[in-house]
């Protein structure tokens, strides 16, 4: 079986606490997601991101980028390897984008028609085809415990022409994921060793993504039409895209009261730590997003006291942790002073430094917020 | 006190076992020492540091540099944050190199007189000082357990009047760091803080470093006249600077007989695991080199089968641990498949796998001969 999404309580805010049954992890929600790109959480070691956070629960679902290992080590290769999970050792969950967001991103190098996006390879400038088909048979072959469909995430601004015809890409696209992922999703020679907590088989999840531009009657169309399409979850993608903060609130707060109430809810791509409290809050379950990560190798840190660029040259002597009320690796064992150094003379364990302190800031982060749920339900 | 040379046993190869007490850690010797350039052993978690090698024993004694620290952050800056000890959170031994060889590497950035070298730094061509007295300072203030007299690393190959006026600077040098370390070493806050584990003060140690090229007379001068400077220990300098490795053993073998039995003797910057192996059969004590860590940044591991490449395209789908005779926490998580897949996507993940392994496979073979000296005394 797919998921089991068990809802514990929900807040007269719309916050929601619930288990998230997967395969290879019962995830607790709201749950923050860190993103292993090319198949690491760029540069911490799986070892500590599994005892990162309060009580060292560690993160309990990370992603993997589809177009990314697509590109390499290609998804064949890590399919004979016995899957994601194995190639990188990560026993816990995973979800695995559907390669659209990426594909996205490459703008100049891709073309869009009915079949799919043709794009170039950013590597090496080589042409490649994503069609719904292809990027379910790529997550399949990856094995996460959560796919996604595939969908064209509209640019911001993008007129309402623009976006309708983005949309109707989406939705033509959500079908055929949907289909295909039904038919195929077996096919991996590993599926029967997956079992549920439960002793029955674990199977794949597949997400539908909720597109629609900025357009509140766009976004509504899609998120009902996906609903009758019966996901096992549901997304919310296109935002982070440029948008002022208060667009992204309101294409969240249209498209929420849409979605089932039984099924997980999952916002893309955000955001800094007061947003995702914030959409959390709002009754959204799931997020990620590169920012701890990304932040963490430019110097910047998130702490309880507010963001921290350690490269300043005031905390050249400063013998404090980088924030004082945190517990993780990072906070236990060094000084600003010396992460300051780290990065001043361009040392790697830098990155590795302030990314465990960033995740551990996330994850704490949520973590509070569970316990604050379930403290005052 | 400085430190206390304990000589468990002498084997008819030469070879020595024995305990150096140092303020912070008793070392068990043969030793081999990783490098931490810039105040990090690069890529590497000081606490994954802790527990590399048999037993979980870790890192017992690693090297800063002197020129690199004194750049950046800057020893006073160090001196006034408690020592490099507690600057970089490394509670075992330190040795802290004289800054000479770093100069030595500059070339064409500097200028030798009897005051000293003046050079450019590497970072913004700025004009600096280093002289016998300079270096003490510098190593005083940063606080390793063990310092290093300040010398003139002499080229290769060289001829014998360079080699000789090289030594003549050497020599000079010797004598007058060793003057400055005893008149000035106690000259940092916090000396009194560091005990023994005999409840004595510990105070920092000075070695002399034996030159003199590869001209077998000009060595033992050297050897001879440093030992009666009455040092704290004794190392061979001047070596792995392109000589082939019979000069190598050649100019070991020449000087070790010259030491005294009851102090240690290091010798600097070497090697490859093999040679490693070989000057502590010959009756080394103490070693450091780059190779482990470097080699790891570049893909190279060394292992009990040999050398392996971990780029190469044959270990695409080896889903072997990259020694299976390794305990490291890189071989008992992850397979060589997924090392070459870091190292191909460029994941800072992967130079820091590599070189867990790299130092777990270095501290491994030392203290597997340490152990073979004890069963075969």
């Amino acid at each position: 079986m797919a998921l089991r999404f068990e809802l514990l309580s929900t807040h007269s805010s719309g916050a929601r606490r619930a288990r998230l049954h997967l395969p290879h992890q019962t995830v607790e929600t709201p749950v923050f997601m860190p993103v292993g790109t090319q198949g690491t959480v760029k540069a911490v070691p799986q070892g500590i991101l599994e005892e990162l956070g309060p009580d060292s629960q560690g993160a309990q679902i990370i992603l993997g980028n589809t177009y990314h290992l697509y590109l390499r080590p290609g998804h064949d290769l890590i399919a004979r390897l016995g899957g994601l999970h194995k190639f990188i050792s990560w026993p816990r969950a995973m979800l695995t984008d559907s390669g659209g967001f990426q594909v996205f991103s490459l703008s100049g190098l891709r073309k869009i028609s009915d079949e799919g996006v043709r794009f170039r390879s950013h590597l090496d400038g080589s042409s490649h085809m994503f069609s719904p088909e292809h990027s379910m048979d790529v997550q399949i072959a990856l094995g996460a415990d959560i796919c996604m469909a595939f969908d064209e995430c509209t640019e911001h601004p993008a007129d309402e022409a623009r976006a309708a015809e983005s949309l109707r890409y989406t939705m033509a696209w959500a079908a055929r994921s949907l289909n295909h992922f039904r038919a195929n999703q077996h096919k991996v020679p590993w599926h029967k060793e997956i079992i549920n907590s439960d002793g029955t088989l674990g199977t794949q999840s597949l997400f539908g993504i909720v597109q629609g531009g900025m357009y509140p009657h766009l976004r509504r169309e899609s998120a009902e039409r996906l609903v009758e399409l019966d996901f096992d979850g549901y997304a919310i993608g296109g935002l982070s895209v440029g948008e002022p903060r208060e667009l992204t609130r309101e294409v969240i707060s249209t498209v929420l009261p849409l979605l089932p109430k039984d099924k997980p809810r999952y916002v893309m791509g955000v955001g800094f730590p007061d947003e995702i409290v914030e959409y959390a809050r709002m009754g959204v379950d799931m997020m990620d997003c590169v920012i701890p990560t990304r932040a963490a190798r430019h110097g910047l840190l998130f702490t309880s006291q507010g963001r921290m660029n350690i490269k300043n040259r005031q905390f050249a002597e400063d013998q404090n942790p980088p924030d004082p009320a945190c517990t993780c690796p990072t906070c236990s064992r060094y000084s600003r002073a010396y992460l300051r150094h780290l990065m001043q003379t361009g040392e790697p364990l830098g990155g590795t430094l302030n990314s465990i302190h960033n995740l551990a800031f996330y994850l704490t982060t949520m973590a509070n917020l569970r316990r604050e749920l379930e403290v005052n339900p």
